[in-house]
């Protein structure tokens, strides 16, 4: 998926420098501004960014949210759903739309981010393909501009860690080396005359181990626990 | 689920303050700090909090990790798996620790955010039941600690809009609608002699709409479009 990050007419600085950084988190490396309100690379907007400052320093200055999003699908943000449900209908709660459209399933999407004052407006927002929204409480649905957008980014581009990805394909337990430490558990517990309710224990142990999702080295750990046990008593 | 919000040892009040406005945002009504080193409840960390202060007025300080998560599945957080990773087996990308444990499916959980300077330690990591990390930029995975907690919030707490529930329940359309569209649809191109290559066409509408994740109002709209149209020609 090609990616676009555009930012209209922010008026905060500190809102710019982490806009940057969490950007730059999710492997962005553009800001597109419309009209900045502020001196968008000024000492504030750099300090926020942190190592992302090359962001704020390179970032693409237009002057309508049409030219920064020219050739993209347009996805608006907005805090307040109600604003835009009128009269509009595709407005999507992020789950929802990260479940359509995430994970580059549209191929080129220019994420639109409203003033960090008072968002976009209705008519910004009839002009977008879709809008989405944060689920967040009804007694305090409104979020920092650049918190949203940490979570936009992450509903949207997910796990994007090649490292992560590679390192931890080997971590978590099959169900075949689950499903053996069951075994091993259930000849435990038969060997074991001083259990009585021998199903329920079985079952209860099953249950807690599926749930848990365990890990390759927390199975076989628990191997060698049970196998322990089994020895013993064979050496009776 | 009952949940739990533990920060430890924060250094800066705008973190802070930041951390209460987005846990406020997610349903979260107290913080738990463990041994602040600054003033916790001070000038900057009631500004950034904004419509969450009493979250920071309100906050349980308390002198260790153990005290903050007592009785509660204890979840670290970190920024750098690989400091975890050597001897640990418990740790989980979010995305993979969601699915296998948000949305309620662990009974008490105490989300545990390290420090805002060196995060956790691997001696504390390792007195946690898991470790979470944030699959971001290998070239940039250091989140701000507050961004960082909004994307947390979000993965294991996810939508919890009451109104957005009930009002989007009727918003998308179901498959019934959408065939009805396309049924629609390929008697209008049947009776359209302009059109040559009638399954092609029929076929890119076909997958244009059930890709667009299309709305009621909008399958609506468009079964009028195409309504009006054979209307039109039975006229003839």
């Amino acid at each position: 998926m090609q990616f676009r990050l555009v930012i209209v007419e922010p008026h905060y600085q500190i809102n710019i420098g982490y806009m940057a950084r969490i950007a730059k988190n999710f492997g962005v490396n553009r800001l597109w501004i419309v009209n900045p309100k502020c001196r968008y690379n000024g000492k504030n907007a750099i300090k926020y960014s942190k190592h992302a400052h090359s962001l704020v320093e390179n970032a693409k200055i237009c002057g309508s949210i049409g030219e920064a999003t020219r050739g993209f699908s347009v996805v608006g943000t907005t805090a307040i759903w109600q604003k835009a449900y009128s009269g509009m209908s595709n407005i999507y709660e992020l789950s929802d739309f990260s479940k359509k459209f995430g994970s580059g399933k549209m191929n080129k999407m220019a994420l639109v981010i409203g003033r960090d004052t008072t968002g976009l407006t209705s008519e910004e927002m009839s002009g977008c393909d879709a809008v989405v929204y944060i689920g967040a409480s009804d007694s305090y649905p409104t979020l920092n501009i650049s918190h949203a957008l940490a979570i936009l980014l992450y509903a949207l581009k997910g796990n994007i860690s090649k490292a992560a990805k590679e390192d931890f394909g080997g971590v978590y337990a099959g169900s075949s080396e689950i499903e053996m430490l069951l075994r091993l558990f259930d000849k435990f517990v038969e060997s074991n005359g001083n259990i009585r309710k021998k199903d329920m224990v079985k079952r209860a142990f099953r249950h807690v181990v599926e749930r848990s999702g365990p890990t390759k080295s927390e199975i076989a750990t628990l191997l060698v626990a049970f196998g322990i046990k089994k020895n013993r008593n064979r050496k009776k």
